[in-house]
């Protein structure tokens, strides 16, 4: 098989402050569908085009921010076998195997922590939901969408101290690669990882902090459709950060967004296909800004400060 | 790696009957760059965001159709693992290793005929010149671009009749999976194929000929870019076959066209992001028209019966 | 004032032979809003940016086909200003009034039946109901749009016997302007007529039989909801004549389909921004394909052939 | 005919500070044709789809700004009419004819200066020189152009002290209405003016200094030219304001940026289709920052106080 390992970010698990305008904003304003609560109060929700149960997992807590982030591997063994890896490299702490159940309709998960201090998880199974549509003879897209109507939940963006560690254990052991980075002289201060075609699956950028969460990211199927969401914003009176725009970086185009506790969300288009034998994209620091925001070519203050 | 074994479809290489005025089609029309010629007399292109040195060989001759398709595969040990592989199956014929430098700037390409009568190569290496841009601190496109402007070189949809064989070849041996097919009761009519999270990177369709080709496809931007691609067909009196419209299949938006020696060539946009555990979609066969042209839910006479 | 006399078309009558499929179809397939049903049975709509209480009106008869089209005009000054010059002209035929209140929420209306057998109007007032947003502060469109969404009735192309005694009435006596034509030889064989910056306002091509309709179409705001129609129309299973494509006449962007009772809709966007200065456009017949659909350069059979 | 008076805006004269440095801005970047240089130096430049042989006139001095802003109206008739009108009123001063030949292909003008202070022109005539294509059988669009390819000139937006003079003059003597409005209790701060279906053809905003340029815009064919326009800003080292975005004010999607002199410029799309009858659109100045930038909800300090 062409895409073995770890096929893709699977689900981010998030802490609102008020569960009530959490589920208002990912369900109404983002448009995911709400696909089940469990006992522990927690709201599971999928964009419209995936067939897992979920990609997202809300749970109201004091803080806002990420609790983790999972990624679906290919199948058991792989599972398996990237745990063992991860244990082996020594660059992971925080190893525990979470039972299936844990989460709904979700089989068991493999859990570490990542030098950065995010937790990150390991997954071979979850029910499938379809998207929607039958598997025989299906239409383009289904009716009742609501909201930004995102096809997939695509990626986080995370901040923490020991970025070196972080992109050894991604791409040493998971088997993903950096498909661009920033540079500060001979200090990363930023990569862009990916583990399929899809520009990145996952990017941190170094702070001082461990653990912080700067955005989730949706994807949309045009630009047209970053205009609508900018619109939708608006109207609903959503906090926004910056946009509609395009990155340097992935060549995205983007708009970043609060949810009601102070996540950031993004939803985005474009950017190109991805392969292993690309060469990386390396951006220096005194151009991050139009690595970031390439037609502002500055960054805003929110984006370096504020995070969750 | 997640993303391994067979990459991508590296090359076509395209038979013409005239080739000053198919130099003019692919690079002026399509909008692919001149990369060079060799010795034999073919010339070579490639889309602007490749980086390999093409992805589009022509040659004259009395008769047009494809010659042969490549693919990339990760390295030189997939390379050779995949040609015992090959030669194990007993499903491909005419095997043979091309030595380096046959084509410009490519390794050793791996020969072989599989069952629907058309030759495929595998290759893991070709120079790589760029795409225009440079690495470090880059635009999102470079100047001066030209015709229908495509990104990459995307996929061939190709004729025969051992539509079977194929399908088992490219799944069993090279790691492919049938992401959508058309079945006539229980004999599949059609498959598409993908290596990669794209929807499809190679396509058969059933047909009483062995080596029959119907298109090769280049990828856009967007529907707008569709639109101009239109525009651009009927400015430039190219032969148009259908189009724009939308394909149920893939979901991609598409229009289809001829080169000057009759040659169909599609640019298209869009499409779902393909996963090794989504769901094969299946369409039946009394919704074929449905299947392949959404909108016009009909095929058109060309569709079946025009091939090189 | 620079806007004056007739400013747009206001509404157009037709018959549908099933009232609640037709209901359906402006309702939930164009995605207009009823407003209004009178003692007649008759069922008014209009599209959601249009500030009139309608634009639309459907009732049921034996037959499909238009019973006569509105035309707005800037006050009643020149209500009566131009029924006079209509009345002298000598050109129209069954002048009468309609009194105030025949149609809901409109005012007295002036009809005439103009040469090609089309029974016009011309009307000074429509009570206002507004776009679905307040005038202070609104948004930039309203919540809860269904359909494709159209933002207002454009135009109809009608075909009829004596094109140009039609145009002659709509140039000389309305203050029309012919901003394309196509020609046989010495013969006009279609005008399109504007009294505003858009392309068209109303057209007609010559034909046999008098009175016949060929299309009404609505304002799209995009070549991207054009798209979105094209699915639409397949999702619910509507009969589609052609598209999405672009007209070389207006340059529009446009697909055709029909409502349950065969009378032809158009969706379109795009086209350029008229003045009475611009050359008129002419297309000679036998580039007539290419005119009506600039990609495919040849019409289908239905073009001609189907109209009600 | 239903356009009469006042057509359009015909024609904006800018200083710029670097002659050589302006026409690469306003011909590469922009993307106009240079259509003219006379004998002062002044450079001509026209869009694409306009057929007067020009609508941008630059000359070299000592500051940047504008000169004046010149109207088509739709016949010498009216044009004497309103000369006399604009004498009448008492609203303008320095009266005075420009004699036909002063500016390149283009006939006498009436120039007057308006309460805020800028200077205003009314003209009947200036040559066609065709928008690039046929006006039989033509395309619908030129090869060959450059830059941001917008389709015309479009409006200004001006700032200066009297704008209640300056709204009666072009209301109660020129013809035009109020399209929008931004109202800070009773007092008018800024009027938004058409005398076509556009929602704008002239804008003034309130400000103590008389004669003060704000930019001048022009009309994109699509929310994706926008995102092009964009780019090449970036990619070109453009002075970019603020954009891509939509305004509340006539619903346009957006992009500012600046000329290498420091005068503002506008590339757009969309916006409404305006009717005489239309209500007028009323923000109040509390929400002036969602009236102007609708996704960012406030004003950057530019926006208000950088001017030329």
């Amino acid at each position: 098989m062409a895409m073995t390992g770890v096929l893709r970010p699977g689900h981010v698990a998030l802490r609102v402050t008020d569960l009530d305008a959490g589920v208002k904003h990912y369900r109404d304003v983002i448009g995911l569908m709400e696909t089940g609560r469990d006992a522990q109060g927690r709201v599971y929700f999928k964009a419209w085009d995936e067939h897992d149960h979920h990609s997202v997992v809300l749970r109201e807590a004091d803080s806002a921010g990420m609790d983790y982030m999972g990624f679906r591997v290919d199948c058991e063994e792989t599972l398996e076998r990237l745990a063992a890896a991860v244990e082996g490299s020594g660059l992971a702490t925080d190893l525990q195997w979470i039972g299936a159940g844990e989460q709904l309709h979700t089989g068991r998960r493999f859990r570490f922590t990542v030098p950065t201090g995010h937790a990150m998880e390991l997954f071979a199974h979850k029910d499938k939901v379809g998207n929607g549509m039958p598997d025989v003879n299906p239409d383009p897209w289904p009716d009742d969408l609501k909201g930004m109507q995102p096809t997939r939940f695509d990626h986080c963006l995370l901040y923490g101290d020991d970025l070196d560690g972080t992109v050894k254990l991604f791409t040493e052991v998971l088997g993903f690669q950096v498909a661009e980075r920033v540079m500060a002289g001979d200090t990363m201060v930023s990569a862009f990882l990916t583990c399929s075609t899809k520009p990145h699956d996952i990017a941190f950028i170094r702070h001082p902090e461990k653990n912080r969460f700067h955005h989730c990211s949706f994807i949309l199927g045009s630009w047209g459709d970053v205009l609508r969401a900018a619109d939708i914003i608006s109207k609903k009176d959503v906090s926004l950060d910056i946009g509609p725009t395009r990155h340097g970086i992935t060549r995205g185009e983007t708009i970043y967004f609060f949810d009601p506790s102070g996540n950031r969300n993004e939803v985005f288009s474009g950017g190109y296909i991805y392969y292993p034998d690309k060469p990386v994209i390396t951006w220096t620091v005194e151009d991050l800004g139009r690595a970031i925001f390439y037609h502002d070519r500055k960054l805003n203050d929110a984006f370096l400060n504020v995070h969750t």
